[in-house]
């Protein structure tokens, strides 16, 4: 473990320093810190979020699970092997080598635990202060398939195979201890010359977010000094999963989608500005008297509420629908212009493409950070039309860990 | 439509020149030529397969939509907005509007048709001679969800994001003339240096494909001289999801896993030699008389049938065991050697993981190459203990198009 005992963080040479160092290949980044890898680091094209839920009695067992993830996420990380294993004795193959040949890619795994882990006999630590269930919100259409879980593994890489490697790894370090209850997979496309990256409604997303490496960063996301001196260095993560209904908002014109945001597509800036990153100016008018950036625009909606934003684009196509059970809360009338051909009646309508936003939000206050935000939007927000949130779940991330420690070992 | 007829293509300078044209970038890949892009095309990293049912009512509406699609793949390929249309009208917002900024990232569609198309009212042409629904092969799991369609679009590019604005473009052209059945994503990382891709047991995939450009290939791959000359330059498109039980592969010993293919894992050498591209030599004998590669050995029972395997992986995670209904065909109890947990009866074993291949097999003789592969594989392979095979659909890849054709304009 570093040498980081608690209290609220600094953004300073200290924070920069604090930050996992740099290693020696460029595609190799170090899991250790007083910081978790995953959310300072530069965004990796692709995630897979594997959400498992504890089958250990007692905080004992819960240990020696983590001290198994820790080795292995620290190994895995640098293009290793996992350790050997009761499932996987030395000399046995072991989940990472369909991976050969492939190069760490940026790999990070970021872990975090639900408020299940604080009500195992023998845990002695104190929940964080602000790990409470989310809020109901208006328009919710939470899908119990995927939300909620007593674990987190945010797995990123910069190749889809790694991530897949990754995953594989650490499930086998599972059984007798958790099992899988959900999984999510995304990708994001940095465009040529880089910049911030598109949803699936074309948007730039994540223009808001502070910069890395801020004190503004800083002061969103690590922990604040009211928070168990365990839990120092760590952060919240809320995940939602949004579909975007991406047949009606393909149909929408152009401007009105501009509108609907308050933002350009074009070049992601306010519509009372000339570039992406001007601030918005929710009180200018416009020729008509009413403000340029509308009442109910999404920026106006959410604007003020400070997150780190490190979301992932998702496309599963026909397949989730076609894997659906009965009902589909997805299924809606209002996609299905077209009369039904021959083969509707079995696979059927548009409506069942699910494409969206794995929205993943780290932050140090939840209640005035997403929530607040969530609440705001749920209220009044234009582009509550185009969207639905279907999944939902909020972890602790834990904090960093050393070369000589494990992820949670302030905690158990 | 280029200057082609017909008739036997001979691979030469000839052939080599029938290939879509390189073009000035080299994220382009040129959608026109005498065979479709997609194909003899070095392969993309990611990859849809968009399946759909035909709705309209007589040959004349499907050329209709063939018109409108290969407009749509020809600028969409290039970068460019697709063609404006009933649903997409000028000056709307156009699907791929959320790829902007990135490169084409070498994007091709690669179109191909189901014996549904052959019996639309006013189809004068006769089908391909070889297009018959796959036999039934002992220890299929066949399951209907991701299986059949009258129409198959195979989406390839180097970038996830790409692949997924073309497949909303294409959706945007079905309204009024199909519904998509099925979709299936994939991937395949390319190792650092170049090389053949793994798949998700770690073994190098598609060793023995017959070489870009080669007379082996064209033998293999584009149309018999004995089909319908509207369809010469096409191809044949056998699709196969092949979930693979990686927990039961992972456990297994690395020389048993060699054995099981007849290869070595580590460098994709049959065991009889010491490279890759060294031929198995299934006479050879160890020193206990037995022959090195054994009798059931994956390389020896699917030896000597050549086809152009252009697979990619899939890892679904738990997403479709989460969004299946009842009864799973893929829950199979020996996936779960753990007792359940607390949370294990409502998401569960260890068995939900849906990993494997998208197995895609080109050639211009079905009968005497994938399906007759298949076949003596069924009857007899040790790799069988570790797949199933779920999915299944065969379609004639249609000839190329030209800059003033449409795909099958010889057809239809």
């Amino acid at each position: 473990m570093v040498g980081f005992t608690g209290g609220r963080l600094l953004a300073s040479a200290d924070e920069t320093a604090a930050q996992p160092a740099p290693s020696e290949h460029s595609d190799i980044v170090s899991a250790f810190g007083a910081h978790q890898a995953g959310i300072a680091t530069a965004q990796q094209r692709y995630a897979t979020l594997v959400v498992a839920d504890l089958t250990v009695s007692d905080a004992a067992s819960f240990r020696r699970l983590m001290v198994d993830v820790s080795a292995t996420v620290a190994l895995i990380t640098r293009g290793e092997e996992p350790p050997p294993s009761r499932m996987f004795p030395e000399g046995a193959t072991t989940p990472t080598d369909f991976a050969t040949g492939l190069s760490p890619s940026r790999l990070t795994v970021t872990v975090g635990v639900g408020a299940g882990v604080f009500e195992l006999p023998g845990m002695t630590r104190e929940a964080p202060r602000r790990l409470r269930p989310l809020p109901a919100f208006a328009g919710d259409h939470l899908d119990p398939r995927w939300g909620g879980g007593d674990m987190i593994f945010q797995i990123c890489a910069d190749d889809a195979q790694v991530v897949s490697a990754a995953m594989r790894a650490l499930r086998a370090r599972l059984p007798g201890y958790a099992v899988i209850r959900w999984t999510q997979s995304g990708f994001i496309s940095v465009p040529e010359g880089g910049g911030t990256p598109r949803n699936m409604f074309g948007q730039k997303d994540g223009t808001s977010n502070p910069p890395t490496g801020s004190v503004e960063f800083a002061d969103t996301v690590w922990t604040l000094p009211d928070e168990p001196e365990w839990f120092a260095g760590g952060s919240y993560l809320v995940f939602r999963k949004i579909r975007m209904k991406t047949a009606n908002w393909d149909l929408t014109a152009r401007d009105e989608q501009d509108a609907v945001i308050g933002r350009r597509r074009s070049d992601g800036a306010p519509l009372t500005g000339n570039e992406e990153f001007d601030e918005p100016d929710l009180e200018a008018t416009g020729a008509d008297g009413t403000t340029v950036i509308a009442s109910d625009a999404h920026v106006r909606r959410v604007h003020g509420f400070s997150m780190l934003r490190r979301s992932y684009n998702y496309d599963y196509g026909f397949l989730t629908a076609m894997a659906g059970g009965s009902p589909d809360p997805l299924e809606h009338p209002e996609n299905h212009p077209h009369a039904p051909g021959t083969a509707d009646h079995h696979h059927g309508g548009h409506g069942k493409l699910d494409v969206g936003l794995l929205f993943c939000a780290y932050g140090n206050d939840p209640d005035s950070q997403f929530i607040a935000a969530q609440q705001r939007m749920a209220e009044q927000d234009r582009l509550n039309a185009f969207i639905q949130h279907t999944g939902s779940a909020i972890f602790a991330i834990l904090p960093g860990f050393g070369k000589d420690g494990y992820l949670g070992d302030t905690l158990v």
